[in-house]
């Protein structure tokens, strides 16, 4: 099965602003894709990166190819649909993915196979419907539900926390330092970040 | 496998009150409780609502028994503990928990098997290591991984984003307008609650 990892090369992460740099959030957002690349290959995958523009980075470039695409994320995965299916398309920014979630996510059976993101969006889907096409504009989910049903496709919502976790906010890096096994979450301890849990809800603090 | 599940019946969801009135937030509460009774009896198991006061509800009364014991959560269930393991604890605020959900969990061999919450709590748990208990006190998860372990018991995470769902603030109602099957799911959208898709992020909004 044909498999890309849709990634931003430009200002990636700009909501985590609050707490990183913006060559820190470059270097997260890659070092986040390096994990989303090791569970693909680990579970039998040779995925594409479809960058907005060319990767220089070797961590990346070491272990998967590169294809530029500088078009918006909807644009350039549909033209990948278009190509060929079954393809699975798995978001950039999940840390906490595990073989086994993608083996999940793969062993479906389903038209559409969707790995819900917190707050509705599309965080990975398996497309085996040759004329289905993505829509991630806001609660991507529910959107990609309905145009599968138009389409007479099946649809399966897999139920995983690790591939709901996508990375946008300072609070989500909670879930990394807390679930995290690969290299952000040693990225981010490096960095000094550590749980805060003095208050009611845990938080993170970088000791810098 | 005898099965709990706690209750605070005085000023439940108070992180919703933003939103919600305090009747309202009282009768959503229980709501979500039905939710979880009802997914836990098709699981095969006969719940006991462990509540903080007596229950007058009769949604509830007629799903469960109820045992009163008003004192804070931790002692309240490491007194259930003490009485005899396995033991399943099931949070009363996971009203996207589905009979699945609970198999996955009660499956697991592990001496504590465990369904983390956003944010570092427990979501559920299965005990069957007798001298383990519990202190749902701040990032619940990471110390009920190092209890265990000092106990020499076996600990396995479950990966469930409909069990790490949680009810706590505003935002979390979206996952239940997305997601719901159940009643909870009901009580919102009659309620006049919608997904607010206007913005960058998915929200809520009520019509009123």
């Amino acid at each position: 099965m044909r498999c890309f990892v849709p990634f931003a090369v430009d200002t990636p992460k700009s909501r985590l602003a609050p707490v990183l740099r913006p060559a820190e959030r470059q270097s997260l957002a890659t070092t986040m894709l390096c994990d989303v690349l090791d569970a693909l290959e680990t579970s039998g995958f040779a995925p594409t990166v479809l960058s907005t523009a060319p990767v220089t980075d070797d961590r990346v470039t070491d272990r998967a190819a590169v294809t530029v695409d500088d078009r918006a994320l909807t644009p350039a995965i549909n033209a990948r649909l278009a190509e060929d299916t079954p393809t699975l398309i798995v978001m950039a920014d999940l840390p906490l993915v595990e073989p086994a979630d993608i083996q999940q996510l793969v062993d479906s059976e389903a038209g559409i196979s969707i790995a819900p993101g917190l707050g509705g969006g599309t965080n990975a889907l398996v497309v085996r419907e040759p004329r289905f096409r993505v829509d991630y504009h806001g609660a991507s989910y529910l959107d990609h539900r309905q145009a599968a049903v138009k389409l007479d496709a099946t649809v399966e919502a897999v139920d995983s926390r690790r591939l709901a976790t996508d990375i946008d906010e300072p609070e989500d890096l909670v879930e990394v330092l807390i679930h995290g096994t690969g290299a952000a979450h040693d990225w981010l301890v490096d960095a000094g970040f550590e749980l805060d849990t003095t208050g009611g809800r845990v938080g993170i603090q970088r000791d810098v």
